[in-house]
């Protein structure tokens, strides 16, 4: 099985982003699966852009996206990207969507194709914070996971999908508010390995009720 | 223009829920419109079921659903309700749905049909703190949301569908730890009101950044 | 009964301090007391030196400042404020003391001498969330309040004190994260003002339980 | 060196205590140091009484004491403990003191005695989230750090005292809603260890900018 990880570039007046960096770290072979990883831009258009050309490239089994959530204390796997683009700030090249289809034809939502409690479980099960998510917000990271499950539904209908955020990492925590949730780099890329360990070894989702209670 | 406002008993060990006690104080007239208040049941199955024979009963133009959303600091306007059951706790029934699909035909996610800037908008314009959420949890509130809009879609095309969620009341963060976000309920029935204005006056939404930046 | 109300100036980027925006808005006369509104520099050494001008000359009964917690959600009137100058960020005249004491002779804390407890029942009495805090910070809140609380027990024993943080605005949470807490600045000028009836018309303390479990 | 590590029992309708838990797996050896462990009961007269029972059995030259801070994400090493019970729940002996000094001829406050700054920076050294907190709260956790700090000012004046928050486990949090902050109870006792290592190696405070910024 073929993994393809994407982490995001820095963004936000942020040096690092704790996503690709977490990536980089991550083993070549992981459960017997090959990893490959890149980086993306953190830019609606050319993430997307980006993303197919490595899917054409690698061929890959499966798309997992990594993005950074700054104030979230957990590892969080994303279960469903909405078709909505709206920036509270322009993305890295200036781009800044404004209540917009991120496709005209594409349904109001997909959820994730790989087995999100499976990889929450297998995540906790190593001693890592993570919990479930049902919303990406509305920037580049739910545009990314939006537009690679948008288009494997529409072309390439074996491939996998899904998306994963990360809390900023000890270092960004550093200069921001006493108490402000952060995990360092070696931790995500650790929660990471379980995450993908999960998609390559379970054949289905995993039974447990995770949801929320509004 | 007659707009049906409903809001649910309490549920999860709390005394009241706000959100009817809010609902409760609304005037019979906003705007010109016409109020109609009614509570339902925290339980998946039978709050649509209310809502149903309330929307055959009263005819309205506009389903608005209330909800408590222990924890946040604002008053959220719904963006998006998604198919899916999940049930961290067994609801007022005792029914405990886990990875269900809300409606086996529905689409994977429905956004609201109401002016959700608008009203975010204009409740700030008044002092009250407000922001748009892409997240309505996966309980009853989303439940409730999802299926008022997929009858609608299905059944009843030009009823618009939105759904609120409201801080704890004073009285109920007194018990809990300093700190815990809290609101007055009169104060939220202020909310409302003016969001109910915006659905009323607007007939498009609102110009303005609002998205998040994960 | 003289009431001196201080509120700081804008700091660490904002564009304006609810605080003094708040304070501003008080009325004159408060359940027959006088108000008296200054604004102070948000700079350690400068902002006690004017508040202790503002006692030389008005001979207030109660000195009440009042600071912005950006983050807090509530109305915090804060119970103590300790020996410790810690700057995160260097204040509005470039000092950044770390790991100092800010008075070489004083205790290592000071209890505010107001009814915090009253105080914050009163406030949500009248439906605006508040609580006790029990951390002023290491900034310059915390240093107004200490070195006010040090200078009444040296040379002013009549003179009553203590320190009242705010939310963010809605006006400065517009452009942070979703769900940034934040209170309109009417709202924090009536709380500011049920405060202040506290102070004049409670002989003692309230007798509730507004403690913390950790 | 000899360091004494306390840890409460469960508390609050909680099955676990994660800071005893945490405690017993330290090593019996640190840096040369030797480790004594107890439980203490989260009790606020017998707690104090556990403590000194400790000191003059085993004649410590440190006692760092550890409880759980339900709902912070991190590791917090506490900088001050105030002359204050206030409790919001019953302890687990029932005794539900409200708005007592701790120790009729205690000072108001007092602050820790090890290098909490050097301890912070030490667990983020390892990866691990870590800060200081101006606030233990007002409940057996701030009891037993201000009591210790009392006698120790009194009676045992070489000894150096200390207390360490830590969040909720992963277990605790999997019951509480999504994204309720935790950490494994092995990364809590990893953070221990380190805090424990600074404690032993470090002759002087880390010189290190930490504060707040209310």
């Amino acid at each position: 099985m073929k993994i393809l990880v994407t982490g995001f570039d820095p963004f936000g007046g942020e040096k690092v982003n704790p996503a690709y960096e977490a990536v980089k770290l991550l083993p070549n072979k992981i459960a017997g699966g090959d990893i490959i990883k890149i980086e993306i831009p953190t830019v609606f258009s050319k993430s997307t852009i980006a993303v197919e050309e490595a899917i054409n490239k690698y061929e890959p089994d499966v798309v997992l996206s990594v993005g950074q959530a700054g104030g979230r204390s957990n590892i969080t796997v994303e279960k469903v990207a909405i078709n909505l683009a709206e920036a509270r700030i322009p993305d890295n090249d200036g781009e800044q969507p404004m209540d917009e289809k991120l496709q005209q034809d594409g349904e109001t939502a997909y959820f994730a194709t790989i087995p999100v409690k499976a990889m929450v479980k297998n995540i906790r099960k190593h001693g890592i914070p993570a919990n479930i998510s049902y919303t990406a917000g509305t920037y580049v990271c739910n545009s990314i996971m939006y537009n690679t499950l948008y288009m494997t539904h529409k072309k390439y209908p074996n491939i996998r999908v899904g998306f994963i955020h990360v809390p900023f990492s000890i270092e960004q925590a550093v200069g921001k508010p006493d108490g402000t949730a952060c995990m360092s780099v070696e931790t995500i890329a650790k929660a990471l390995e379980f995450a993908v360990e999960a998609i390559i070894v379970n054949k289905e989702e995993a039974k447990e009720v995770m949801g929320t209670i509004m």
